[in-house]
């Protein structure tokens, strides 16, 4: 049945079909107005890449490197929350693929599924994992050292989120996790019930006192490398770099933030500037074809996160579904990078992005 | 049941709901074709805010000053005509909301609540007066006086009301106000009856051969800070000042007079660069979000009033519809001062609007 | 009936509802995908004004001059073709109205009246005439110095349409007049029938073959000021005044020529700069608001004439619905000075359209 | 009947109706989002002619001239597949009509007719071929000396297809060709059936190797003109001519290979750039009337290729309905140049496309 999805835009709609209102609202909403929502997607339309002819394309191939580890593909998938409700086994299905798709998932704070179940699922390579910084230090200091411990290879500091965005179809839900499920991490860390709905819960645990050199403090209790996640601004770009971040990862949350933020394709070639390349560069947002892709590697990410277009692919097949949707965007990035007259991710730079004022008019 | 409500949008859909069509069409209504009515709310969804991270934002606050008087909030109430028709009791609904949430209504000259009634209400301390000033000046100074003798403590002159706008609704409705309800201040004035229609009657009471002189005069008659209230011309900011505004409101009557004209948030940049901070600079049209008074703050407002918001909220639920609305609006306004990295108004300035220019592109 | 009209727009409807469904057609159309037709207005709703305060607008004057003469306002009425279509008195109905207003009204080359009738029913004062060079220049030689003899005042050359343009909709309903009505030009030129349908039979009278020197045979033949309508181009509007022409007139036909050419309200300022006020400026095409007017003088229109909006009058209520039209449009430009500062025709200048490069931004 | 369509966009609308769906997509669509494919004929929109007047234009001419022949019209017919799915004699219906118009048409590779069949049709004067490249360059050759050797005077290179362009409504039809019908060239090569699919079975067969040194190999084995088809990047012009090509095809293939690429009327003007008039300048994509094949021209095109529009015509109504449309956009196009005052193709430059920065504003 997934063979008859050649997008990702059907397997959304799929997805919409299947799922519970409570989960899809939860998994598709953007802040206030859903502006930048909207705004992550058609920014990427609004850029126009310059087919090349006549180069020899046999042989496209989209494997690269990070932090020293082969990969398959520049595509990553991005740390989202609660992945049991899109499928049984959640979080596990996701890594699963990511395994032998030979791409990184990273394990969201709010998972579904323990860090250790999803390290054992793994033969203890997990992937990386995303850190939410809690009021309680020692909590997220042992939570740092468990996850090094068992094998995650990398930390996603995720600093877009000191409070939750206001997102409408939540509150009219008054969403919850359904019966059954529960936030592994938290549920470790206190019993207290969740009355105040589950956005209020996390939004008083998170610590929105949290500066940059609580990075220092991170660094200093991990050998890990640390992605700083949520980086909309190149003045922040450069604290980042400052403070000993390890990596980069432009992200407007989704569009799940703040409203009329710009899109993350949009302030990316500003973003690169600053990076000049002296760490990794990795882009989130509105991803949903290969030409997506391809133009975020154009303005300088080395890599892509994608959260939704994964969403979709696990609700409607497990597993299976997030194969499908690594293979199929994959493709579509194998077959723009032919038709752009292109053949390794090394070799993807700004001149493929169409832009009149590097040519003279009639 | 007013819980249930999470934007001024919904709130507005209700209050359509609930209001006889002519008092809405005449609270919801542009001029003409309503094109400055949508580019007032639109241009504000165009400009965009850069997020910041890792500042602690664990206390943000939205306390300001105008006039040497503390208020809780940047956001105040803009004056509008015939609040009874919202509710039972009007403008006393509004001003107590206003003063529970500390912050400053203006009452309209066009009120259905006498001057002196609303000035018992709140014990001598209603807030600001809105002044039309009419062909028999003799009038108009009583009136000065009498609102500076009970309290009020600042006059807002509109000038951008020579003559009122084209709005299609009222004709087709032959609007008037509903039997049992006045305009307390004409009720005094007079006692012809209004066969002619009631924008017509206004229409000829309002003096258009009102100039700058005027000002002088006004400020000879009264000790109280007058803001000039409709300035949309940078040149006309200037000429405020040199004819002693002590305050100044940019705003286009919330797109009901001059059709085409440019939104407020448009002109406030220009108008800011010709102010620089010599007086308060206040900015009304289009506030529907947190994110639009941050936006207004951005490019040089001291506070910014709101006008339809507050029908809709009034409408809905009389005075806790208006503290709905503004603790709504409020609420919003500090995530979006948390999630752009700003813990206090008096920091917000344009270096959180994003714009390209500023940074240097791959 | 007419009283609960507001708006052109509103007329448009009411005349669409009507007219059969052939004359409405052929009034309503533009050529090709009707690009230009929509532009016309659009282009007018982009263009933004500023509005000033506190100058006395008590007193806001239309009048105006052309060609020596008084008349009310700068709205003059456009050549159209068959308006007996429209009313049974047709283009009687129209110069009443126009005599009624004191404004001035232009003949069409393609009326369903004769000139003699419209000189008689104006006390041999009917206004101007347009004219169509027919391949036979005896022809319009004798129709020339008829029309000055019995008392038009000038002549409208028509430039633009050495073809017809090609209009889809009159194609689609083989567009010919109705029984009973006849071209009055014509049908003194000759006696054949119109088999080929009346586009094409007009299209094989008019001569494609003019070119700027009948410009100069056409002044040797009559003393009557001889306007040029139909010029978009600056460099036409040059040659115009190289070769003697007492008035321009900016137009693409109302949309119905050459599909794809900007709106008249854009090329206009750069065809100001070229006339300078050597000759009276005039614009038509797409005006459907008082703004609009303002607009168009602001960039250095005299005046200008308007086309449908008169058809949709005449068809919904004969010459009170002329009149009807024209006082709503002359009350919105009136309104439209007031709120913009101005209370005298020759006082309009582009000051008082919204550029942002004219002023500092914060 | 076909007297009735006055417009390639109605006989589109018949085609739809007539055409059975796994047709009618096939020849429809776009890849991806179709974005590219809306784009080409958008672009076209947005561009503005300038009328000019009275200028003499009593006789119009299309006529050119190409590789030293003299056609009736710059308006050429571009390779596209399968044509006998539109009509039962599909290439033949093409070619005779444009033999009968005087004009030029282009045998696809992926035709539905043999090569020699065509060729027959037309006493050995078939217009031009249309060649992709095969992995087994003996074939290649073969069909090229094949070619010249029956009378085809020119070769085009297709050379932006090394794989196909992801096209949805293909895959979701499992698209194959009607039984009855097969692609000539490759009935020769094989004998092999193509379960896999079409679409899939082309792919295999085209070489994704090649380069611009095979441009020089197919020179060295045929002494006719070679046209290199779908140019999009002014480098990749320059290369052309570097490597020996006769003539310059500026396409995207009708928007149906690497969407979110410029449309070819957006990047003509600085191909021209490049090119100075050294070889044939040919564009196509998105052309649908006669002022699209004139804004082509007026930005430096010699002449323009129409593929959806005889795709149409030859649906509606066969041989007659491919030189209904030739017709059409040949009136469509001597119209435009009488209203910019234009009477010979080799008059017209881009001096009658409306850019305001080459005038001065009031
Ligand atoms: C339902 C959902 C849950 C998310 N949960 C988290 C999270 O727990 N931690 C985090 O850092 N980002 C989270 N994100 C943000 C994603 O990591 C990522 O930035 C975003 O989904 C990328 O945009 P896209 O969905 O358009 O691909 C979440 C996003 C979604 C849609
Ligand atoms: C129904 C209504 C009545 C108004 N009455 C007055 C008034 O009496 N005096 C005045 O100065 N402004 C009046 N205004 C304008 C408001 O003060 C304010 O400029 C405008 O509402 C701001 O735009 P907003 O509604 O988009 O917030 C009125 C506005 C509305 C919508
Ligand atoms: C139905 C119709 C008939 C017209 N007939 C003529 C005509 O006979 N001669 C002429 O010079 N212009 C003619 N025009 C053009 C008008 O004079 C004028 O340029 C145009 O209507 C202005 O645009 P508007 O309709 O948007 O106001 C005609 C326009 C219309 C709509
Ligand atoms: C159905 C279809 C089949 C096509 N087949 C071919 C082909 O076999 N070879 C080729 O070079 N171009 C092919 N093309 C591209 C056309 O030559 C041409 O570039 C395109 O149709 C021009 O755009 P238009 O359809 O908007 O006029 C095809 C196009 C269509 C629509």
């Amino acid at each position: 049945r997934l063979d008859s999805f050649v997008s990702v835009s059907e397997l959304h709609e799929e997805a919409k079909r299947l799922l519970p209102k409570m989960a899809y609202d939860y998994y598709a909403s953007g802040s206030n107005d859903q502006i930048t929502l909207a705004e992550n997607e058609n920014a990427f339309s609004r850029i126009k890449l310059v087919p090349r002819s006549l180069v020899d394309v046999s042989k496209v191939n989209t494997k690269t490197r990070i932090f020293g580890r082969d990969i398959s593909t520049p595509i990553l998938i991005a740390p989202w929350a609660m992945q049991r409700m899109a499928s049984q086994r959640g979080e596990l299905d996701t890594v699963e693929a990511s395994k032998e798709f030979n791409t990184i998932m990273t394990l969201s704070s709010l998972s579904t599924t323990s860090v250790e179940d999803l390290s054992s699922a793994t033969n203890g390579n997990p992937g990386w994992f995303q850190l939410y910084v809690f009021k309680d230090r020692k909590v997220s200091e042992e939570l740092v050292k468990r996850a090094e411990s068992i094998g995650y290879s990398a930390l996603v500091l995720t600093v877009d989120t000191p409070f939750l965005g206001k997102r409408t179809a939540d509150f009219k839900n008054s969403f919850k996790l359904p019966n059954g499920l529960s936030l592994k991490i938290f549920e470790k860390l206190m019993l207290s019930n969740l009355d105040g709905g589950l956005n209020q819960y996390i939004a008083t645990m998170i610590d929105p006192s949290l500066t940059w050199n609580d990075l220092k403090w991170l660094k200093s209790i991990t050998k890990l490398p640390i992605l700083v996640k949520g980086i909309m601004c190149p003045k922040d770009a450069e604290l980042a770099l400052q403070y000993g971040a390890d990596g980069i990862i432009v992200s407007n949350h989704g569009g799940r933030q703040l409203d009329t933020c710009p899109s993350t394709i949009e302030v990316l070639p500003y973003i690169s500037k600053v990076v000049r390349g002296r760490v990794p560069l990795i882009l989130d947002g509105g991803i949903r074809r290969g030409t997506d892709v391809l133009k975020a590697l154009a303005f300088g990410a080395n890599a892509v996160c994608i959260g939704r277009p994964i969403i979709w692919g696990l609700s409607t097949g497990g597993k299976d579904g997030v194969l499908k949707v690594l293979n199929l965007l994959n493709s579509e990035l194998q077959l723009a990078m032919a038709l752009t007259g292109i053949t390794n991710i090394s070799d993807i730079n700004n001149s493929i992005i169409w832009d009149q004022n590097k040519y003279i008019k009639l």
